[in-house]
């Protein structure tokens, strides 16, 4: 039990800092029922999640099973920071209101993965305020400038002479407090925050806390590409409010290469269970779409509604699943009625009409998606998508 | 008038940033009777102040003599604060009784020179305080890592490895933060500061203050020595709180090119009276010596009265005027009663005994200070200073 624990809390992590320390927590939960907290901030700047953030949530709620209470962080100080140069740009000052919004939208979203009853929602805005000034440069006199410098992203922006503020330094000195207020036990977030991560250890010792917490990094989720980070500015993203129809549709267009990837990171299906999916594709027992149809499910029940979810593949089977039409499609556009095999090649998806005919007799012919019958059939005013075969496509329309 | 008043004020800087701001304030002080702010700081960790200290505190008084208004900046923010990984040995804590008692004893010593009635003492912990943490991210927000690091000594540090905690960023930026909330007209310190006096300039820009400080930068005063700067670990320094005599005798002490920097520094005689005084040194009408003893009454009587100068004075001339007795003499001992013309050979000042009885004839034989007349003297138990001519001493007990 303590095994599959550890197993289940590993997998798909990109790198662990004290393992040990998990294995005894794990263990004083096993044999004792001592429970332990698990620290991951989140910043309320958007409201929306994707599936790229669920990623920390989904071990968020591993961590849970196995008797960790739940500190999720709601970053509200930063987020009321102004920038007296007026100069950054990245930084939106939010009102109190439209963070108060944010994190209502943020949580009722986390909480379709994450167990309410062993969460608790704090703001750090209640102790990094009352820091104040005093306490803030005894934050910021542990740390030396050298040591900040060898940051990755301060690095090559000290290097390439893109200017720094002073104040970024004290951002993750802060992250790294919160850990010491709030003597997390562990601190999950991506690789991408691994710095910061190591400052909550670090100034957990500067502070006394009795013992520094260990950290757990997640990798970044690609998107639906399969290459690139899932993001919203790049547009390859299945939000979390996406529409059931939608977010099953996005999950049935990634690559089974990457399907495997979301199986590890996203799926409460068990490692073990995943292995025997994996081994039914490789023998040819279980059909991949299959698989990555069960995938959509699961992802689109846990946001919607298993039968959303049910309704959503019906309704993608009745539109996509018997035929395909592709989005860019050559145009064309005619004068008066006009016979239906000249239409076809007048729009070069046959080389004649007497070919066109024999397409049409053998039923390879279809009109916004239904077989042609009639080969004398005119087309009158409107717009068609005539289809030859499986691949040829032409849109017409007819004034 | 004006003129004069502007030539006393740039008399004796190092730098100024700005004059062109100090004249408009001088100017509309003569012809509006508009007083204006000069801000200087100061920190209360040692309570004695020297004459190296008393350089900015002249200004201040020749800028009060012509409509300032003093800011005296207490900076006792800076002095309660901590180091919490306890790496420091720079920075001592002073408890809020040794703060306080350090203030009485600075403002006591500096009222000597400046005028209380145009004096606002203030404590920077006032506002820095309230300044919070949000305030203080959004300070630093206003300053790149790169323009910090050009600061001297911080970019020294930097290239040779020595350790700089990112909190010392912040103190210049508190420092300058200083003059955003008195809203300066002018500032004035060491060269030394120069980097922290701009950064008052720069931050009151930032924070729309109307108009930006001018800054005067004072040269560092030369200890006793002429070389390095005057300080207490040197021990080349005339302290405030020194003892009339010692004060005296100290200023006295000093070459002839040194006197003259102290006349332009620490002396309230005006540039024209420090010229015609040159002028009758160089012609031969007066003696250097008798200068220096005007600049010597001058500084003693600063800090006790006329009367104690005088008699500090007096004293001086009285035991060291007549006869100077160098501080390394050899030392000898003997047994018993011992004729004074064989212990002159014993000490090794006279080469026989007959040459001896020749110079007691002479006049040219003291024994502690006092002139021998007695050819046959006979020195019993105790400690003698002989002595033959100006050059030769020897230190003898009897036993």
């Amino acid at each position: 039990m303590l095994e599959e624990a550890l197993k289940e809390i590993n997998r798909g992590s990109a790198e662990i800092i004290d393992n040990e320390r998990i294995e005894k927590l794990l263990k004083a939960y096993f044999e004792e029922g001592k429970t332990y907290t698990v620290k991951a901030g989140f910043d309320p700047t958007a409201p929306d999640l994707h599936l790229g953030h669920t990623v920390l949530l989904q071990k968020l709620a591993t961590f849970q099973k196995y008797g960790a209470r739940v500190q999720f962080l709601i970053g509200n100080f930063t987020a009321a920071i102004g920038d007296p140069t007026g100069k950054s740009v990245t930084r939106k000052i939010l009102s109190k209101d439209e963070i108060k919004s944010n994190i209502k939208s943020y949580t009722t979203q986390a909480f379709k993965i994450l167990d309410e009853e062993k969460t608790d929602i704090v703001y750090n805005k209640d102790w990094l305020d009352s820091l104040g000034t005093v306490g803030l440069i005894e934050l910021s006199s542990t740390l030396t400038v050298a040591r900040m410098l060898e940051r990755d992203d301060f690095s090559k922006r000290y290097s390439a002479n893109t200017p720094i503020a002073v104040s970024e330094f004290l951002y993750p000195l802060l992250q790294g407090y919160d850990s010491v207020h709030l003597k997390s036990d562990v601190e999950i977030g991506g690789t991408d925050q691994k710095f910061n991560l190591l400052m909550g250890r670090q100034l957990q010792k500067v502070y006394d806390v009795k013992k520094q917490q260990a950290v757990l990094m997640m990798p970044i989720l690609e998107g639906l590409d399969g290459v690139q980070k899932m993001s919203k500015s790049l547009n390859n993203y299945i939000g979390v409010t996406d529409e059931a129809n939608d977010m099953f549709g996005k999950v049935l267009s990634i690559s089974d290469e990457l399907m495997w990837r979301y199986f590890e990171l996203l799926s409460t299906k068990t490692i073990d269970e995943i292995e025997a999916l994996k081994k039914g594709v490789e023998d040819g027992s279980l059909h991949p779409k299959k698989v990555k149809e069960d995938l959509a499910l699961e992802i689109t029940a846990r946001y919607h509604s298993e039968q959303d979810a049910q309704n959503a593949k019906a309704e993608f089977e009745k539109v996509h699943a018997q035929s395909q039409i592709p989005t860019d499609i050559p145009e064309f556009s005619c004068e008066g009625e006009v016979w239906v095999a000249k239409a076809l090649v007048d729009c070069n998806i046959e080389p004649s009409t007497s070919q066109a005919r024999r397409d049409i007799k053998q039923g390879a012919v279809k009109i916004n998606q239904e077989k042609v019958q009639d080969m004398q059939l005119q087309l009158d005013a409107g717009e068609y998508i005539l289809q030859v075969g499986k691949r040829k496509f032409a849109k017409l329309r007819v004034n």
